[in-house]
């Protein structure tokens, strides 16, 4: 269960209206790595999660925290609104060049359909949507998939802090970045934590028995470009980060097969063939169908 | 530049038809997680890069493997395609109780769209999507997406081997999941050289002077749930992974602020407001025309 | 069956030109609430209707008018449009500012894709879509559905009237805002004369028997914020608009159970679980493979 | 903010596991009218609430418990895919045909992708997006749309309650329908309190001054379709629910004007035109390109 | 304008209920290539026309038919599920072999959402979407575009005839093909009389001067693939379609640039990168803020 | 398989950088008709072909380079991006018109996602998405569909031509111009030559029976507008392309027939009926329930 609270975890509130950098902010809000899906992604991994205890509690006090900044995404975002332009006709736009900026680059949704409020979009009117978040059952990857979540959300606040000089804002910024930081660091740990207690491990899944991968190509480089410097790093060659083998390098795929000849499917789905193929009895009564019987 | 080479990297032939299991490879083909995700992912990270030589390369030399991989995958299920029924009518599913499980678990786009062919969609048909790939130009960022993409890929791969026991299939899979192994590896080592090379660092950003963000907050878990055991965690006390902190506990947001009044946009928008707000230039015309003059 | 004339209901000519109202007025063309939603909407109800007569017949009777509106704004687009820019290059936008404003204001898609033509999208360039609809076969549900969408609609056109000063526009604007009023009022008698007949009622679906609900919690207000003010209105006591209840109000929950223990499924989905959980037949085949059997 | 609290606002557990329904009750949790949906929509509109006091609160307060109502439906719909089958082969499908019903019935990536946990789709695999929510700022219409959400998601939820046997399903279906009831009838509550109020009338928006609409046909029921009973509705004779009307019936549009002539854009937009347009300064830069000045 | 009768074309009355073919036929209805998508696509191809008389009079005229398709269809439908299972619980669909197929492969929403009744959707239920349709305002393109449109359309047609022995169903589709046979040759016939009259030629647009194209590799066909076979057809010598050149073959690209080094973008973007690049105004005061003055 | 070598086929370096082209360079990368598109077309038809040799050799030969030209447009947009600014904040804005525009008219997700990168989308954000692509595995109609796919992506790159006067951007467009027109030649041969070779012809799929279609209306003009000027095209009089019959032309459907009543499905799905349905089974169970046993 969830409980509201009308107070908010940080000051929320802009100095002045910025309809251009509302829309910018909708990125952090309900783009692809915004506050929407991280909310969202924590939730259904604590549903899913197989493991009781300190890992689904984790992932239930965090999430809940997220709905928390959407919340003040929200809410910042409506007050940069709060004066957005209802008249720019273009007479008004002509008259006065600030506005024809505003009109050009604000998210024309937030006034026609929102009415100068936040919108479960990102920062080009695309919605939110299901399959942004992650959570499949196998927590070293789903908490690799948070990790890297909270970078790219970090990147982006980040880069958005240097787009406005409203203090109000930037206070609000400098807030989810620390929140960022933390967060990065958690899921770090707690990925560390599952390998040392042996719940998961390299290569994921490790339940998965390696006698039933191929092997041989298991840790060799296979450069499938031109790059000369594609032999120099960590990756091509010394130990590998699962502990069970030693990278190479090669150029190309090594061996290859020829590629198997075209599939002759049935007559009735109507292909491009050369000649009908090899006809099964369903195929057969397609036959008659297509030869008058 | 791409070179096609008509031949395969891996063999990609079933031993027999299989128009159920065709849908379900399609989710390693074109889902969130599949193999046109990564070949588009690492190449646009490649396009974007900023960094010349060893990365980049690296991008570019398994970017054009997975392209492969791709045609691999599509190659198979062509194939496992190429006995799908054309003429599974109602009495046809009632007198062959094989038919029915197929005509009710296949893909019935397989038939009707593609003519028995592969398409650029996952297991339930939804189509394959630019929102699916992550290319920030912040590479540890990015990296971190990379060894997520692997991890999911390979374990929605090992789950694919236990729903088959067709040979050729279960081959294909065998090699796919040593190559996800392999790139697993190579992410997380390039995450590591990234960081040991000083170009990037934690927190991601790692450039973004930490001055800016509230440091208070930064290190400290703030548990918005109710469990217990949340606390027990390396990510609630102890060293934090970037090195520059220790990580604490607290109950609940520590702090609050109340939630700002509601906004008080212009008349114009007709919004649902106790009595019209504050009016600049522009309201004051809107207010005109509302009161008719 | 639809016959087609080659005149609109109404002027749909602007005075010039104007690229940038072009593209918000797509918003009502093809966004969410836009024309394409209410045709299609009131066709599929109308297809899909279950009661022979007036019903249907209103249905059918507005729906094809809508799709004269479709028609109406697409064309007055295509004249907003008619001179739009061709040669929008970065000096020409430098030499004209009023080029810039529109250059960066329009819907570039306007020039690229369509050439000057109006397209099936919204106001941000979201293509329609089929979800945008709502036919349940429960008439008093999509008659509501239907007050909604004219709602909507009438809200955003008012909003877009202040957005123009050109006449041609206005006076378009000015019809479907009278259409709209029409509409609404329309739906709303329909939903009422549906419940005055007995043929739907609330709560809806009326015909579901009470008995299977747990009417314990059927008319208690559950506040799970902390607003003082929310124990006031007529929603939390007095008579229900249903006929069949007393309004009461509570704090939180009333009562709730615990959370039941995470799930342990099937060993070869590759959960991380604490311990493999208990086999059935099939997993326990997953398990010999694992296991190496 | 949002606190979590791990338990459960009813019992939330399945007699048994059943992969075939967890499908079709995703429809209720990720679907056009789930849980997501209301919960979203209710926070959104809260957030952009231009209103404080007791409409705010109850936006709120019904948000929160809908969060509750997601996480339910989540962890219902895991318990119910705890069985699910890893080992769907060919060969066990053929053997058990209840098995071979499971695997075409069931959502595969429930398996392939979630590992048999929930995920954030409709039941037929749609992701959830945020094109299904409705938050304009208007609360007529957005209580209208609240009134609707509530009733189509009932309708849906008591569709289901025929679609199983399981008396713990069963259970919590009957726990939802219950709250749909009572929310229904606190939206149409909300609605005429916001009317009684003078707060907002209709025709929504009642702010926008009647004048500027054009009242001739505000009130006229123009059939466009040729059905005989359409003019016996109370919508078509009689007082209009707005108060300021009365309804009249018309076949067909009343009016209407020639089709404007095609439009004539720039030359550099290479449409297929009868002759090129007239040309202004850009236009005229582009012929000359074209004819190779 | 468009005006509805209540008339079908032709009869669209199935001889029994078949909730799986109701499913199959939905991608004809609101697929890629269904009757909605030619629908729309001729409506806004008429819409955005800049050709007054007899190319937008067989848009308009050939459009409305296809509206009366989209009606056929949806009616078709909801015939097919009228007695669709409402109570398929999972003891029925043991004791019913027949009834578990329907189950597994019908569209469950088909029930859940629209209670027996057609949707805007696909035959895997993805929602119909803008994005499908074409309309450049070039008309030999688009021409082409319907001439593929009424291929692919009647190839799937065709497909869906042998999937069903229903005759009523049988006959509907005999109907469409012979119309998707008539369309095919009108928008062949269109594109030709527009080639002939010189309104448009080939290289579509055939207006772009000819001589701003690197004209050195207009006709060479450069194969970046091994298939030996590629030089025997009749586009890699001879003469060319458009009657302006000649064929000719090679293998690869013929010539090639070094790939341009790695962009050195604002280090406020948080980029990775060898060292900060060279920095204009902005990137400057960023360059403060970041080293802290 | 595909390799890839550090070279670009043709220089791909503007003059300088642009971030508003850039956005509008987007449409032909990653929009519906833009070289991810075309590049998955062609592959997808390879590897679903039934005809070996020359045709799935000239689909491969295309199909990878048109993945070069991806490559080419992506290495383009970062260039473009490159002194994108990162600091935009409403003083610089003002400050500097030019920036404003630049500002109002650029992909903000340029900057905020990918830190002044490309992103596989179109120039209003939209992401690609698998639904562009077309491969039926009919390869008159694909070959058709890659003719319009030549002849739409031609009509934007033309029109981008005209909107930037960078030489180093417009040499890449000539590049691209050129090759559009070699592909539009190409297909159009293919499609000549698979006809006069016998394996697909007019109307497609000309291997269905036309006895099996309503030959009676297969080749009539039925017009459904009132447009005058209809008659008069080649498609309404003399030989139609296929060779098979005669155009003719009707005002109209020619014979139609009534609507059917409307369905009366189960009482269960609590749709909105005028008395119950004639009940089978399954449906008396729901009326048990619905009248309480």
């Amino acid at each position: 269960m969830f409980f509201h609270r009308q107070e908010l975890q940080f000051k929320a509130t802009p100095d002045k209206s910025d309809p251009l950098f509302a829309r910018k902010l909708q990125e952090v809000l309900g783009g692809q790595y915004g506050e929407i899906t991280v909310a969202m992604q924590y939730g259904f991994q604590a549903w899913n999660s197989h493991l009781p205890g300190k890992y689904r509690d984790l992932l239930f006090g965090i999430g809940a925290e997220e709905m928390g900044h959407v919340e003040m995404l929200a809410i910042m975002i409506a007050q940069l609104l709060e004066k957005a332009p209802a008249e720019d006709t273009e007479a008004a736009v002509k008259a006065d060049p600030t506005l024809a900026a505003v009109v050009g680059g604000m998210d024309v949704q937030h006034a026609i359909v929102a009415g100068a409020g936040a919108r479960p979009v990102d920062s080009n009117g695309n919605p939110w949507q299901g399959s942004y978040i992650t959570a499949s059952g196998n927590l070293l990857a789903d908490f690799t998939a948070n990790a890297n979540a909270e970078m790219q959300g970090r990147v982006q606040v980040a880069r958005l802090w240097h787009m406005t000089d409203d203090a109000g804002v930037k206070d609000l910024l400098s807030f989810l970045l620390a929140r960022d930081t933390m967060h990065q660091n958690q899921w770090i740990a707690a990925a560390r934590e599952l390998r040392e207690e042996g719940l998961e491990g390299l290569p994921v899944p490790n339940k998965f028995p390696l006698k039933n991968e191929v092997r041989e190509v298991a840790y060799t480089y296979l450069n499938f470009s031109d790059g000369a410097a594609a032999a120099e790093g960590s990756w091509a060659s010394g130990p590998t980060p699962d502990g069970l083998g030693e990278f190479s390098y090669a150029e190309g795929p090594g061996s290859s097969v020829p590629m198997p000849p075209p599939t002759q499917p049935n007559i009735g789905l109507y292909g491009t063939m050369p000649v009908p193929g090899p006809l099964g009895k369903a195929a057969a009564t397609v036959k008659d169908a297509l030869t008058g019987d």
